[in-house]
């Protein structure tokens, strides 16, 4: 069994539940996950999510049954997750600037004994992999380790994100309990925090990351590389989104908006090794949207003898299944690479899954070039290094 | 120096000779072309296009400067073209259907005739590499080398097609005179037909092909490559497309379209492998879109969860260049192989440039995964065997 | 009361059924009826289907609730549709071709004896609009009265469809029994055909047709008509469609792809002044997409000071509830214009709701200015000669 | 002759100046120009520009010939143009934030001074029509006459815009020299302030405005009404914009983005009937785009019996030769307003060619509506009054 913990029980959360149990009953193909026909010795069935953790006071102490069923309308909800209660998290401001009347641990105790909480409810629970989907937030690096411990030692609220306490939960739990690995699919850096990713390696963790590779952007990258890979001279990029989730309407105050935009543009330079003019950013909200995107993408590129051609791309896609799908091989492949001792973070897999893959200042790149390094690297290193289908931990 | 034979003087051709060498000149930067940044022993300054054939008495006997001066509309045209003359080719009725007056060395000679005139006069010019540009034709495969040589020696026009005879004397010159490449970038099935690739290994010639991928069918394959990688089940596919040159003219001659439909159409079981519903095809001719093509494509996908997206791709794209920004590579690697004793056909080459790559029975796969792979092959069994810059041949 | 016969039981008729349905109960808004909140004196609720008439041997017999039921996945039907059972009607061959087991009345008597039929069943239902929707069929216009009479009554199957017949038997009615209005929202010509139009007048009745306008068309008129207004000059119109209904399939049969490509392509000249290139016709069948239409459009004009713009629509729309939604207006006003004493056909109305606009000889005038036109024209001619509000037929 | 003064020599002047000599010399059709084949008394060979104004350092002093030569690369310039120099016009902020060096008039005199020195050079110039195309500025409405008066008079320049200054010296030269047209086709309120409505009357002057109607607003009004008259309920509306020319440069500049964006989303409710959720708004700039522009607009709508549709539209355009165009028309229909005595402001030709068009309340319709409206009023109100080709004034 692989026991997830879920922070933040938001439409990706919820997503990934439902789905999860759907497939795990019958009910439904594993569509939109990745790996999901690939020997991997933890298979879908094995996942089990044990707890889930938010600071909205309209899902603290629900069930995920409840929660589930007010957000995916025309979605049938599995009765197994009414056994499931959202508990209370860290806030650091989070949802700061949104409609939602939230609350935090840090609100009743010290970050530490918040972190001494969280660490005592994993262990109860056996969990192995822990989940970062609380919505998009402000974060900066630390870089160094050592000013991340004084920060949470001296209680300095204002200088630590709510994932960046999750995740140094996270790396005590794996110290003191069991090794386990957390993975970050929102723009805060902790794969590409060289402070984190030496927290998680001296903690016998991973840490995986960051700001999960849905929607346009990678899409944006498989292009690109189809065109640098022609030769063509790209003149611009444009790329707009929007969309109606919280995730947008967060993405509406700008400081939010800004961590989005550096993960998404970094990927012109990278990968046709000049910076074509672009602009790619989230756009905008229009709540009747709800968890649908529209996405619109424009390319002008030169061709050979210097005519000038034109791609238009035009999507409609349901924003956070495209995640929750990814999380079913995350969770799988985190828990794989802390069995296998890979401890700190990985760019094989972060490189397909991320649009921010750490460590910091690794390249973005192709995500076709990505999936097929990636499954030769699992082919090489991790398969081969561990029993064809593990036993239930 | 890469002497280079043109089978066909239409827009493929005159972008070819045109760009080339506007290249050469240093008016133009390479774009378009895939491997120009790639160390391949032997440069684009190295090609020289030393002779041009066609059936249409409107081209027989014009210098290439003329021809393409008249087809090019903007494009300044380099004068080192007017020493270029079209001589006749064979027809075979390549042409049939399409409002053109043509007419063919076959008219005036036998069939072995012809070959032996052909392997005269690029004996006498040194030919290294042979490129087939001519108009989509109907043609269908010998299968067996003992057929097609009867065929031949019997004088049984109705059997063999124009590219068919040209590679047959391209196979005669290879064994008699020189080793040589023949690029095969139409439908007809010369890469794909056993007969041919025997051949070729008979005559220590090599044979690439057939159709050169341009336009929507390398972007299509690289979307569906993406959606399958991310477990995404692809509900239809429709893929649109209409221009107003002659190739899409000839399109709209069943017999011609057909030859199309195939090879366009082997892509989608291959890569997602399971036959999706699809209408990809040449869909119409309008005359004012000259060599601009309109393109457009929708996808609907199953995602996670079971919620379903939809993707919209437009394209305006100049047809021609697009190829002979290929062809570029093409002659290069062509002789390349020739060079490095690679005799028969290539399918690592084939699989990147072609859309339908030889040999027979080979899979269609997406274009990332092919650039990648004939990359690595490129240095692992062709440059490693050569000297860096090649003297002079 | 408005009682309405429907002749073929497919997807329009079943949302047009279904939808009215639906909306008389409340539980639906008139959306998708153009004239919902104008005050015809004939309400929604007015509307009643009292039969339905078809050949396949899978409806013929069977309740509107079971074969709407078997056709609109995820739709509510309602249960007042059980007692309408579908009647066979004439075939004449409407469905050659299609994989569907048809048999129609002409099998089993004289088409005299299918027309008294026909008659008499409609005059025990009391029928006040006929509502023709039968799959798309060949059909040549008669031109003259004269010889139409004398085809029917010397029994000549090949030279009538089943939409010649029908009207026929309409007129015939209209005579008889009770002035009645015909619907035509198919191709065949009646509208637009002079032995028709003679022949309503005579019979005191309206013929209102041909080829319901709705899908990529209207929304193509209004474009162009936009373009036409800034004086722009079109270079080339292209506009594919695809679908996956009967109608579709229908269209892959080549004679009856050429009466829809008939209609569609007039707007071009009679909006812009002038025959811009264009490609407009139904381009394919894909089942999967059922009744969902995906529509690709693509438009190049020249703007001030001779540049260049181009414009790209894509649309996916439900294509039989966009004709369905139109029939709620034009039973009514069929049923106005036969109150009215307006006979024969009506220029106004048709050039709103029809792609091929009868009498013939009309032109394709934009939808937009149709709209304000009949909107014009039921004010001052048909409102102001009637009751503000109907009492019950 | 219809004398023309252009306040602005950016790239919509620049189009205006060189098409219309083009045009003259017969080199060029009046594509782009929506009344060029309507019989107006003035022709487009009448018109003539016989000034210019700008503040930008590195146009003033130059002669229009120079400026159009390196603004329009690919486009002939006529050598007419050599003799039209930019003289010094009024700034009073209007680039502030733009990289552009700029200086007015009001740095060397009061604002009375200025507008007596523009009506004395006007007066000289014997201009008839005075068009405002200077760069989108910040500007609020007066509404009270009075308080306009004192502003100029008091010389307060920090509550007085530079097109609010231009036409205030309009209204002046139509009262003291002759009845004037003044043109403002950027988004500063004059034909929606009373004050200037009032001002212009009472001069003997007319003002159209406010905001050229070119772009993606123009065909987001008509398809609304296309949609509004199929009685389709629309649930969102998103239409996003980008170019590189100065205007959208100005856009980046939010109190700017602010004027474009009212203008542009009033048309949702005033043409539906109701606020449908949507985000119109000019959404980046990215300089290589030049003065093309990128459009993708997507509705949804809910069609007959509960269906969604999608619609998508993507264009490319030309964004200055858009507004040039309607120019064309603008200077003639403002001068026959004149001639007929129609002063103040004129619903029925705003309607059509302005955004948001004057005077103040008036509600935004769709284009096809307003411009078969127009044409109407003109043939009843205006060339009615008026001789067929007046003589030359």
């Amino acid at each position: 069994m692989l026991r997830v913990v879920l922070l933040g029980q938001g439409m990706v959360a919820n997503h990934f539940a439902v789905g999860l149990e759907r497939i795990k009953q019958g009910e439904l193909q594993p569509y939109g996950v990745p790996l999901a026909d690939f020997p991997l010795p933890y298979r879908i069935e094995d996942i089990e999510v044990v707890a889930s953790y938010d600071v909205d006071e309209d899902k603290v102490g629900k069930s995920l049954y409840r929660i589930a069923r007010e957000a995916l309308e025309g979605v049938p909800i599995p009765k197994t997750l009414r056994d499931i209660y959202v508990r209370r998290g860290v806030h650091l401001g989070s949802l700061r600037g949104l409609p939602f009347k939230a609350s935090g641990l840090e609100e009743r105790m010290s970050l530490a004994e918040a972190v001494d909480r969280l660490v005592d409810e994993w262990r109860e629970l056996g969990a192995d992999v822990i989940v970062n989907v609380i919505t998009t937030e402000r974060g900066v690096e630390f870089g160094d380790l050592g000013r991340l411990l004084s920060v949470i030692e001296s209680d300095e609220r204002d200088a630590v994100s709510a994932s960046q306490l999750y995740a140094y939960a996270a790396a005590r739990y794996s110290a003191e309990v069991r090794p386990v690995a957390f993975i970050n699919v929102i723009p805060s850096p902790l794969a590409n925090d060289p402070a984190y990713v030496e927290l998680f390696q001296e903690s016998r963790g991973v840490v995986l990351g960051d700001d999960g590779a849905t929607g346009a952007t990678p899409l944006t990258a498989d292009l690109l590389e189809h065109l640098a890979e022609r030769g063509r001279k790209v003149r611009f990029v444009v790329q707009f989104n929007i969309g109606g989730n919280t995730d947008f309407l967060a993405l509406t105050i700008p400081e939010k908006n800004v961590m989005k935009e550096r993960t998404k543009s970094s990927i012109v330079e990278d990968i046709l090794g000049y910076d074509a003019p672009h602009y790619i950013k989230p756009t905008g909200y229009v709540e009747t949207l709800g968890d649908k995107k529209y996405v619109a993408l424009h390319i002008e590129y030169v061709t050979f003898n210097g005519l000038v051609d034109e791609l238009y791309v035009n999507m409609r896609l349901n924003d956070s299944p495209a995640l929750a799908g990814k999380l079913v091989d995350l969770v799988r492949l985190g828990r794989l690479a802390v069995d296998a001792g890979l401890y700190g973070t990985i760019y094989e897999i972060n490189a397909f899954y991320m649009k921010k893959p750490g460590p910091k200042g690794s390249k973005s790149i192709s995500k076709i070039v990505a999936y097929h390094r990636m499954v030769e690297w699992l082919k090489k290193k991790v398969l081969g290094r561990l029993p064809a289908r593990l036993p239930s931990s």
